[in-house]
């Protein structure tokens, strides 16, 4: 908290030195700041006050700050600077980060660019990959030796490469092919005698990735064994780069955003403060299709107009079925898309995670409808109203528990993100099916109710 | 996938061999596991059958898989062996680890255990931290030295003490006090000259935490600056103990849990295969507050019993506007809590907020009102009907956008959880002004509608 209240003072500090064209100033302002801070203050200026910054700033201090940017926050850097400020930027970048800027430009302008990098073969390889899998995410800066190589000769070689202190966490050992064959940590080459190979201090035992995998899986993998840093294999298994663990944070993050965003029918890359026209454009799409459930759900009802004329009370109750069917599918929705992002739910289960759910479901729907029946019965004395509005909310709620589990893991078994709209489809399927039980039963027994 | 899926076929093959009695079998199929699919595998068993493989066990396999496990796990573990071979296990991991066990047990047994290990006063320290703060998380097994100390005495101590390869990441240096100097990292340990002291080569300006902090926000710092590790120290800024990304990870998955759980009125706690009463017992709860809602929503409706009499096509559109508003109100609620646990929003900026999600709830609000009220037109050829139905929806929609950014910040400013049950206030609250606009305002021109 403090860090970003100490960036929005230099927001302010940096605005009033603009306007007087103090840039030297703002200059060694900006400095000054961890590059995190400065990448932060960076994303809050404005298009042209980024450009006029830009076009001051060293191009090493601008480098550094990349890396701690998102894809919003490069594309809009690459906006702001021409095409010889940007080569001059990404000379000083590695090469994963690079890519990253590279990904954000037009096809013709990533043409010109790579074009005319000293590093081009290697980054169109990386550009290559698909942006969310293990060769989107991995960084090519990290340290593979030789499995034959003694331990003298490698400590010499990390001297003379001075690798960036935040990459050289693990050494991996290769056989004469470039196959991974282990993993050396820095601490155990120093506890080393003199003259052992690598092979012999390495740790066989090591889990890499493929680099095609979904960095999702990627994450869990690092995640599950509690790992810093997890190397990337090629299909002949020879080494290609390793990912660490707080790109992999960056990763967790952005995926637990998409699923709470995506269940919703939120665009993923939708933030609190992006353009009210995005924001507009994003959400109505979604909105549209909650209408159609809605307008589905609006023609059940039209069905029991004779019995709604009758009796009003019932379209009084109507939002009590709804809400609590809803509700109760919502909750089982989010258990079972988080339980399938975290690994604990996956396809196989559908029949156990169902016949719980049903319980659970006919437990609550039960224990509810006892409840509501009771709070009808106090409201109006009407004994039949009472049992129609306690069954129809046992129903109601134990088909949106079930349907909770069941959309999920159908979408997922279809091969879509299982949590794609999932609260509009479970909500908007419950409303239909509680309108129709709850009228429905109260149709049949109209002559005792009204 | 592919561990989950082994770490079934060892689960189906240690019944098979517990059936007859085989458990040096048994044994020999877990420990040629890693640690961490161990422990996913006696996640799996019963009580009974815990009890029965523990006791085969050797107690360094069982130490060694305890560092996987969550709270659940490591109750489960303990409540499955008696205090002597507790001990045994608690002797064998960090100290961190044991606190983490400790806090399982029931006070009595607590205490019993705690007087008989031989660090009880250290853990007894760490049991003082909230289980949610930098105290809470730390690991205490890491490496501080003297700055005056050289290097080449720095690397004969790591080479002494021969510290957990998962650990040694950063060497923290400490002045006579033991107040936290700098970072030195193992990497730089080797490429500098012998003879040169620690505080030369140490990064002076580290990101620590104080013990007290949440930790959420140690999380958020660690993220902020990419660390892979960050001290911890206390108020007077003595070095404490450190957290690694890894734990970080396990922090923000939880975390992510949390919120997505609370939006919709989950307990945190609650898994996909909780058991069932276990699950209904906290679902129920807040369907009940869901239910308090309804009824608001029901006791309103039955406020317009009259309107509804003379045409119950109003009925039949009634799940129209709540069903826009509350989708609209949950969308925007989704991205303000996900914003707040992301440092995107903060409550100094409920203004701008606001103002940006009344702009966009109007606009949406007013495409969806027409597209609405277009197909109540094809419907129902009712002009009045159209325009009653077209401002409800935008009112709803704009009403709704509103509240799903305030209700959460006004809870972030009272100091409560902004993802508290938000999704059931948020929709219950548009519900009610949802039907109260509609309603009302076909009352007011009923004579043209019916």
């Amino acid at each position: 908290m403090n860090e970003e209240r100490s960036t929005d003072n230099v927001l302010a500090q940096l605005r009033d030195l603009a306007a007087t064209g103090e840039w030297s100033k703002s200059v060694a302002l900006l400095t000054a700041l961890h590059p995190a801070d400065l990448a932060e203050v960076a994303l809050d200026l404005d298009a042209a006050e980024l450009r006029d910054l830009l076009h001051h700033l060293p191009t090493d201090v601008t480098a550094h700050a990349l890396v701690f940017l998102d894809e919003d926050g490069l594309a809009a850097v690459a906006a702001a600077v021409d095409t010889s400020a940007l080569l001059a930027i990404l000379n000083e970048v590695p090469d994963e980060i690079a890519t990253d800027v590279l990904q954000q430009l037009a096809p013709e302008r990533q043409r010109d660019v790579l074009a005319a990098l000293d590093r081009e073969e290697h980054i169109a390889a990386l550009l290559e990959y698909p942006d969310e899998s293990a060769g989107g995410i991995m960084r090519s800066g990290f340290v593979s030796l030789n499995e034959t190589t003694p331990v003298e000769r490698a400590i010499e070689t990390l001297r003379r490469l001075r690798p960036p202190s935040d990459r050289a966490y693990y050494l991996y050992t290769v056989d004469d092919e470039g196959r991974l064959g282990g993993v050396v940590s820095v601490r155990d080459l120093i506890v080393a005698s003199p003259g052992t190979p690598l092979a012999e201090i390495a740790e066989r035992d090591v889990h890499a990735v493929g680099v095609d995998l979904d960095q999702e899986e990627v994450a869990r993998t690092l995640q599950r064994y509690n790992l810093l840093a997890i190397p990337v294999v090629d299909e002949d298994g020879r080494l290609v780069g390793a990912t660490t663990a707080d790109d992999v944070i960056d990763v967790l993050a952005e995926e637990a955003t998409e699923d709470m965003y995506r269940m919703v029918g939120l665009d993923e890359d939708e933030r609190v403060f992006s353009p009210v026209r995005t924001s507009v454009r994003r959400r109505l799409p979604w909105m549209l299709v909650n209408l159609v459930w809605a307008f589905g759900a609006a023609a059940i009802v039209s069905l029991f107009d004779g019995t709604l004329a009758r009796f009003t009370l019932l379209a009084a109750l109507m939002p009590v079925v709804a809400g609590q069917g809803g509700n109760a599918g919502a909750q089982t929705a989010t258990i079972a898309v988080r339980s399938i992002a975290l690994g604990d739910l996956d396809v196989r289960d559908v029949f156990r995670a169902t016949r719980k759910e049903i319980v659970v479901g006919v437990a609550n729907g039960v224990a509810i409808g006892i409840v509501a029946g009771a709070a009808v019965y106090a409201w109006d004395r009407n004994v039949a109203l009472s049992m129609v509005l306690a069954a129809a909310l046992a129903g109601s709620i134990a088909l949106a528990t079930l349907l909770g589990v069941i959309i999920p893991l159908g979408l997922k078994w279809r091969g879509v993100d299982p949590a794609l709209a999932a609260n509009i489809f479970v909500t908007g399927a419950t409303d239909i099916l509680s309108f129709v039980l709850f009228l429905g039963l109260a149709a049949l027994v109209i002559e005792r109710i009204a």
